[in-house]
């Protein structure tokens, strides 16, 4: 008798499915609109694309700033689109240090796995939110305001980081203002630096003009 | 005179035209976004693509369950898209029940057009809110909380059901556990069944494994 | 051996419990916010916050208009707040009509319970949307557009009305021109209608000025 | 040292910006999603698509509301898509006149950039808001209630206007009304106008039927 | 010369402090509304209004689940108010597992931080995704449907758990079936379960009725 | 006859007069939640709730930035409150300049009234998009994105800018850097500035530390 049940509600799930948006897998192929990405097909969309498998691995620190930074952002975990959240993995060598930076598209939620973290914030009202953060803490950075994360051990520390938004966006602040083709006098004018600092700070970070 | 306050406007009514998203009928030809469909062009858009003709007529009943919904989401009633609203009709024939399941996209609201059923809904904090509702009463049922219908006198009850989306979904719990291919051994660890009484289920309702 | 699971999950739920927003009954008492009333404490919700028992009864529609709106809005239904969905019964007594007007804040969708109505819309590209409506026939009116109800038949026409917010908002265009103390030259100006047959429609409608 | 930074996150901005949606200038040549148009490839947008030049250029008042109005929105302005504002500019000439009009999806706010504007709204409670607003006023006009603005003064007054959408809509009471083919039947019976009057302002607003 | 600057704006900076939302440390003990609970004085808010130290702690699996689920949700952490992102830690003892449940409130995102998890969820349209996740591996659970962890390994699994809400919610399937007073007639009409079995699911999970 | 309608429609709209949210005016003496401030009540809100005055009038620009920022934030307009926009007047003398900030609550839009600015923002991607506008020029700077304007000319310009939130917030880089007490020693690891540089700036911008 049940399978009378399955006759009669075939042509409704049927019916649903074609316009499933419970979740919508990233078809990174077509452009964005501004609430994400057009689906994937759900006819052919499989575990796999819910699962992520790279923030597993240590990013690779051996750099200036002795960090890496592993996001599974929707460009890399298409699964997340639509979804309002994703992640990042975050290394941190000794010494190594998460410059000054915003995330103009989310609120970051910030959890050491291991090691132990330097983590703070400046809001608008210009006040100063900064910690210690040992294994297990967790720590918020309202989205768009300035912040920084520093090794506060001798050893690698590790964090997870969370997201509200698919695509948070990054701006390191160093990289904003000397790593592009911003005119110095422009620089100089809106953040009173010296030229001759600017200057020497683009030339470092690969920016021109 | 007044016609040329139609040569003033002109150019701002086509070019508001060419973008109109005060409705956005569906092209369901085209993948969905996170938001919903792409837009029909509203140029070939009709009175029709508003109206919907299939809540008037009694749904087959003749199965199991004795119930029958008719649903009237963006897949069946494409102008629905992007209003955050969609509608169904609710068919039980006496003895007929929609068993325990939950719209994972919206919240319900339910009004009893025609004889009388019995309705209920389980929050989160496990609190029950059933109620008997007779012909003009109306009930709310949250967004992806567990609630049922069952037909509560001896003759054909019918209902108007009205959801937060244009794509609610629908998540039946028998069918969710028993009518799909999820091993037997994964479904009796995670609700505590006897793998017998799954085994049993599944066979009646479709599933495998 | 089951009962320690509830005392594994008893302070999670207990804890959850005490910001449950899965729904929000209306504390009508406190003044709203931009998002809706604060919530009713669960701990004294009822199912009847769920059920609404005015949509059963016939409105008098022994008045000029020959109709009847009776709402379910947060209002007058304090479960809905924050659902993102209201209701509202229409009764049109024949000759009865739903004076032109719109909804500030929602999406309808309108279905015929009894009877017939001629209900239309028009776009902000002006073009005009109305057909004739049969019992179980259903309609759309977008957000913010000018629309009307009028009964096709002889005989009392009923329509169960949806909308996409717990607070849908009504503007009369009758009333909003010549029932309040917007003064007559405001309006003449505004609408190049005569002074003379503003004065006169503010005398049967209760305007001044 | 330095440039080993930019080697740690090339891989990251890259990839973010494949879908950087902190902007979204509109492909106005895809159909609009109920969430506003495709994103235009970042790689070609300039700063040009970011800057809007209309707003400076006094609108054509020779007509016979002796005003005009220039909307800055998404079809004028792509940049604006998904951002959830947009512009307009003013112009009234003496006597000029917007008359009652409703912008279904925006809240507006006025601010007067030269001479002196009597403007008003209408809620849904009928109360009626208005008052003459001298250079360097601002008036706010919520979604979806008609509202009006009238030149107070004997020269020419300009406003710039703002919209909490990139595509706010334009319902202008008289066209709604009386410049399309809504039969006069129904305007007659929607409106408590008399048909003679009706046929008339049809005559002179292109109205037909 | 620079403190003028501090003088400038410094009503600015003190007035938006006011009303600054950028963060809104839920106060408790006011009643929430639909968006969230109000904000706590930012006068007295603090870095330990951002931080949350539960998370580093094993949560005590020695139940009959083998299973501990401790929440940082608004009610634990009242930094996320507002956020649209709270995070849980799971801890899952050999042969631990999470019943399958929902959450009706939020998209979840889950990632092994030890050992390793069968988990799974199924779709509205019945397809069901599964797969054992190692260490560093990552999915993702939408909103509303039915879901479950099992440990995988014969060692203590642990993750960390994120949400896009700041009060997920949680419906554990047999707790909602079984674990209240919703009458046995009720769930065995609703769920086609014989009403010996439900009666005895009732009796060991604290159900009554 | 007409009254009748009057009759009909009262209750409806007192009932709604109570729950009005079409607009809600801010009650600054009630803590905000994360979607704004509870409602003023109606009953006393008057025209003057939706008129803000002080844009009319020049800031005062005898500082060492030269520029005067006049917000019509929530704090200073309460009227706003709810409607997704806010309002402020940038007026930059001879040599003035707005230093890079961001909003981080805020996509932002500017209009040159007067004289003509050098404005620009820098991506996530790390492009640079700047112009020199002119009088009557727009431009847009999206949400959490650093960003300046300068004076071009000789005399006093003069903008007015939109935002797409009630509160966008304000975040000046050298105050967030130099302004507070953030220890010298985190500022450095996290800019890579020279301390000595730092408590050189700090010094003149009041921070500590």
């Amino acid at each position: 008798m049940f399978p009378m049940i399955l006759f009669l509600f075939s042509l409704f799930l049927s019916s649903t499915h074609a316009s499933e948006q419970e979740f919508c897998v990233a078809n990174l192929k077509l452009p964005p609109t501004p609430a994400g990405y057009a689906c994937k097909d759900p006819a052919i969309v499989t575990v796999d694309d819910f699962v992520f498998t790279g923030l597993g691995k240590a990013g690779n620190t051996s750099n200036i700033i002795k960090a890496a930074v592993t996001p599974a952002f929707v460009a890399q975990f298409p699964g997340v689109n639509g979804l309002g959240l994703s992640l990042a993995r975050l290394d941190l060598a000794p010494g190594g240090v998460v410059p000054m930076h915003t995330h103009p598209g989310a609120n970051e939620v910030l959890t050491v796995i291991q090691g132990s973290i330097v983590a703070g914030f400046i809001s608008s009202a210009n006040a100063v939110y900064y910690k210690t953060l040992k294994k297990g803490d967790t720590m918020l950075f309202p989205l768009g305001l300035l912040h920084f994360q520093i090794n506060a051990v001798g050893v690698t520390s590790v964090a997870l980081v969370g997201f509200s938004s698919s695509n948070p966006g990054l701006q390191i602040l160093d990289f904003a203002l000397f790593g592009n083709d911003l005119p110095t006098e422009l620089i100089s004018k809106s953040t009173f630096l010296d030229p001759a600092i600017i200057k020497k700070l683009k030339s470092v970070l690969g920016g021109t003009g």
